[in-house]
């Protein structure tokens, strides 16, 4: 009786879901301890400390009717000043509360963008390998999802492909930096590579193509890379803002997004997102976190934790012989499969009880990720598992 | 630039937007005290003491990746048994976890509903006067809205047209009760032919019809009258709640939808309201709320209050000649208009501070909506602009 569109979702979803009671199945027989669940992206870094006084300050300090009530569907206004100020500060650019719609995490930040620009039949460009919820976003309102392949050496998108695959129909282009699942950051000359061939072709097909760069990540970001903002390299630019990581927060749902004072057509595409927040039915990003995460911009978790775990995990992959692109930033890593199936290679992985996800998932086969917020002792001892995977597999 | 199916719901919700300016514009002149805005149900009573209180109890008791961090996209197992039980001893009936989802509010569930079943094409049947919201909702999924004529003396469902409405297409019947914005309670006989009917078209046409009952009213409630539940009359149903009214908790978005184990598919159907949350960007309910609630189902909002409002505005508004049904439940009055335009009298209200919502929002023009979620003192106040308006129009 279910929809025909969300038939194959829920055979997609099954999938994920047997991982899970794999897992539960290995636990029961092994340990907890003794299985290495690396195929959810779940942070184990504790929220700053200030994220629970904030909550305990705002609940005595403000009246409970404006903590829990309706505010403007965009968001409160002081709240998205708050945050206005801080990126205008931080990344040197000009924005107002105007420029900011509180939202349900960034997978509601994107859907409202989507649901407010795309006509059926219109395009999303994304770059693999990328986030598999981009595809169903696009499903959602009847996109058409057309996939750029990546150099397989660096990771980065391979732009000559990109402009060849950029249409008349072509209405959004997702960057995902730092990336998942490759943990890869884009660089300044990428991004301004990006927007130069973006800008030729909206004015050769006349129209206008929106730029958004989905970033949870933004924070977890390591070596003390520099993350570009994208505002400042194309116009028709959204920043899709998360505080699921930064803040660990995943379970709240609070993001943002940020729309570029220069894009075409600026303030009816904000008025439409302020509409599609609501019908979409997240009517508002949660009440009470929007005014935790304005008292705490200036909070991080302590990434320090997820840097340890991709040295050791990185390094002990590469001594093993597997080919991996170094992250950046992220919690994942990406590493070659040993066999051209990355199923198989996966579900023979399951035999070390180290569960991880085919690269298929992610429009990218021959590669497997492995998500490493989790404790550093079960980094430790994962390694002796990952060793008997690769023996199992050496020629 | 923003795509054709927002460019209705852009131009609409300026009127709302329109409404809203209108309130500041008179605030600005008169002073707030002397403007009486009644378009919005924004609750204002204040939460149960015991929600603050939980919050604190949470933070201390349970560990922050727990309390802030993804779970199953249906929601805790913990809350959605806890809640389950709950239910279960309250109406007699038998259900566990597997019933459960935990949504972002009422919207969320009616929008992960009607993703899990709507093909395009597919009616959805309402009882007019509805929240408007439905009809977005069903233009989110390409259904088409079929709109059934209340009786006007009861604001009944006029169940002849409801059975001669119902086709081969006909996938969701939506029923909201205690009613936005009538106010009315269904009794139990109105329930139990509804479930008839639709048994009888169900066997006439071969299909299976979901019937959902919107019930983020289910605790405004007025002298004692009892809500019957609609798990006992149907086996194809739903309720959607919400927890906005009954904990004056409307920005956090958490509410939960209760499945019929006895509907057709159940066991699909669930699986696919568990994808739908996830795909449609909700993710699942925001964390902390879940948990909240599971602390407060015995909390209750002081519904005196709200009764108190009523009790004063309905007697007013029958001694100056205007017809309304008494309400049962919820926090709104729908008297009929002096005059046939609604529109007109609702901006002929302006003059007196009166800010009032046209029934033709609500599929019933000729009608206006009062809510009366405000302060006394503010009722108290209104009383001789109300009757001003009436002697404005009287013959």
């Amino acid at each position: 009786m279910i929809s025909e569109r969300m038939k194959d979702l829920v055979a997609g979803s099954s999938a994920i879901r047997a991982m899970f009671e794999e897992g539960k199945r290995l636990s029961a027989i092994y340990g907890e301890e003794n299985v290495f669940d690396f195929s959810l992206g779940n942070p184990n870094v504790e929220p700053p400390k200030r994220v629970k006084e904030s909550i305990i300050e705002i609940l005595s300090e403000e009246s409970p009717n404006l903590i829990h009530g309706y505010m403007n569907n965009s968001g409160y206004d002081d709240v998205r000043e708050t945050i206005a100020e801080f990126n205008s500060k931080k990344y040197n650019v000009q924005l107002s509360e105007k420029n900011i719609v509180m939202t349900c995490g960034a997978a509601g930040g994107l859907n409202i963008i989507f649901k407010s620009l795309m006509n059926v039949g219109d395009e999303v460009l994304v770059f693999a390998p990328f986030f598999g919820e981009y595809r169903a976003y696009t499903n959602n309102y009847d996109g058409v999802l057309k996939v750029v392949a990546p150099n397989k050496e660096t990771f980065e998108p391979d732009l000559k492909e990109f402009e060849e695959k950029i249409t008349a129909k072509t209405k959004i282009v997702i960057i995902n930096s730092p990336n998942n699942p490759t943990g890869v950051v884009y660089s300044s000359e990428t991004l301004t590579k990006i927007a130069e061939i973006l800008n030729r072709k909206s004015v050769e097909f006349n129209t206008s193509i929106y730029l958004i760069s989905d970033e949870p990540y933004r924070e977890i970001a390591y070596d003390g890379i520099e993350i570009p903002y994208i505002l400042k390299y194309y116009k028709n630019s959204f920043v899709g803002y998360s505080y699921s990581k930064s803040l660990s927060l995943p379970g709240e749902r609070i993001g943002y997004i940020v729309a570029n004072s220069e894009m075409d057509d600026f303030d009816t595409i904000m008025k439409a997102l302020n509409v599609a927040n609501r019908v979409l039915g997240f009517v508002n990003a949660p009440s009470l976190f929007q005014r935790v995460v304005a008292r705490n911009l200036d909070s991080e978790v302590d990434v320090e934790v997820y840097k340890k775990n991709r040295d050791v995990l990185y390094n002990h992959l590469v001594s093993l012989g597997f080919s991996c692109v170094k992250p950046q930033g992220a919690f994942y890593l990406f590493p070659k499969s040993l066999i051209e199936d990355d199923k198989a290679f996966c579900d023979a992985a399951k035999e070390f009880n180290l569960l991880l996800v085919p690269g298929s998932a992610f429009g990218c086969p021959g590669y497997f990720r492995i998500a490493y917020c989790v404790s550093f002792e079960k980094i430790e001892k994962s390694l002796e598992a990952f060793t008997k995977l690769a023996d199992k597999f050496k020629k």
